[in-house]
């Protein structure tokens, strides 16, 4: 579906460039609603929005779809303030947690049949709309996941990430997609954030970091209260990979207790590997 | 001091940096050795060097000032192969390790009057010639480490890399060196290392990657030998910063697994705050 009037609850670095992204690709009416009113402020100025809405409820009212981009736990409490309004009409809609699984159950619980979960992964460790461009979504992998059985909904959104936001979704389950995100978002977010806490609560004092130490906390500088949620609602998954990787982290302490050149290479070696053919 | 000839034995992304720079600020004569011949002859062409050197040794008889730019281990031999040419001539010597007690100890051993070690913050996870770039050490931090008492090479080495190399050299012990270096550059390699070999044995095959997890996993595809050697040389240290992100996993599980948001707010914040002031 192309929206005629789209609906952005949540005006960050995510909501600000799905907003800004679809005004520049053409949807005439946008109304954004952000708790914050400076966010919405910046939004009307970019040209993001055409609209600054009084309420998440006012969005829900007068828009054809709806993106909910909050912080996971927000989220969920808006699709279910929003829900008797998403169950009446005729309006569709999604989120943009990193997290499925608790998005699509509550969707469904609550019946919502024009509902369909998203996960673009165009993270940004900044936050706000002053993190939002114009063209995030370009190219961008973006997770589809429908409620139970019924993919309508799901192929209506992506149709939607791709029409509008030039994006590439992929339909996937709810728990399938958390799984991956796992692996590929929330581990290397809560090593960066392990590391930065490290370093902050024991490390040395006025010291220079270079570009690798910079490199490999990047993602510690995160949205907090985001990432509390996603780690909290995909604990069971994160602790496995979290598992693994300690796992890993024995077989270096193993190699230098050991002093051997050989296992130590070899260990080094199965990383880079990976590490190079993924590329820049 | 200011060479008349440089001399520079390995002509990677560091030594080919550390010639390439050199060349450019007016060093008129500039000796190159590589094992790898083909690095020296994309030396030559790049202009960083004037001539390539048949051996290391013809390196240390021709220079004023040599700079060892090879893996650690392989450093340590050259300064014991070159040590007679060292102690007899009029010849500076430093090299690049970014471990400094094990090459201090040995030209100490060896009765070098004319060797400081150096370590400058500019590392890279590319390798050879084709990463090396005529600029690298502007503005960059350099740690010069002394033999003993004496900081008289030290003074030397430290105005070659500000002079001629545009850095900005500090020298320190090398026992502080290594202690500070475990934690701002050998723990985060670890960290990035453990993080690539995990999800090479362990992650989900054929899946897309972000922006986050390619940060965080970037150090991975650096060099391997230079690793092996800096992990297991700087061993105790390594291993008691080790110890540290440990413990923070540690905290992170237990948040994860009482289910606290209060617990796991709290630990995202310290890195946070951390990785915030540190900027981009």
């Amino acid at each position: 579906m192309r929206p005629d009037t789209l609906g952005v609850i949540g005006l960050g670095a995510i909501g600000g460039s799905v907003a800004w992204q679809a005004a520049r690709n053409g949807v005439r009416r946008i109304l954004g609603f952000s708790p914050q009113p400076k966010e919405a402020v910046a939004a009307v100025r970019a040209g993001a929005i055409t609209e600054a809405a009084p309420s998440a409820r006012f969005v829900a009212d007068h828009a054809d779809l709806v993106v909910i981009a909050a912080p996971p736990v927000a989220t969920l409490r808006l699709i279910d303030r929003l829900a008797p309004r998403l169950r009446a009409g005729s309006v569709w809609c999604t989120d943009v947690a990193s997290v499925k699984q608790p998005v699509t159950k509550v969707a469904s619980d609550l019946g919502l049949q024009r509902f369909a979960g998203s996960h673009p992964f165009a993270g940004t460790h900044l936050s706000g709309f002053a993190a939002a461009v114009p063209d995030r979504f370009r190219d961008v992998l973006v997770y589809v996941t429908p409620i139970g059985d019924d993919d309508t909904a799901a192929r209506e959104i992506a149709h939607f990430w791709s029409s509008v936001l030039e994006a590439a979704p992929v339909i996937a389950g709810a728990a399938e997609h958390d799984e991956l995100a796992a692996w590929t978002s929330h581990l290397p977010q809560a090593v960066a954030s392990a590391l930065a806490t490290a370093i902050a609560e024991a490390g040395p004092r006025g010291v220079t970091y270079g570009s690798g130490a910079r490199d490999t906390t990047r993602l510690a500088a995160s949205n907090i209260e985001m990432w509390r949620d996603v780690l909290l609602l995909n604990r069971s998954a994160v602790l496995r990979t979290l598992d693994r990787y300690e796992e890993t982290l024995g077989a270096l302490r193993r190699a230098l207790a050991c002093g051997s050149p050989d296992d130590l290479a070899a260990w080094l070696r199965a990383g880079a590997r990976w590490r190079r053919r993924l590329g820049k």
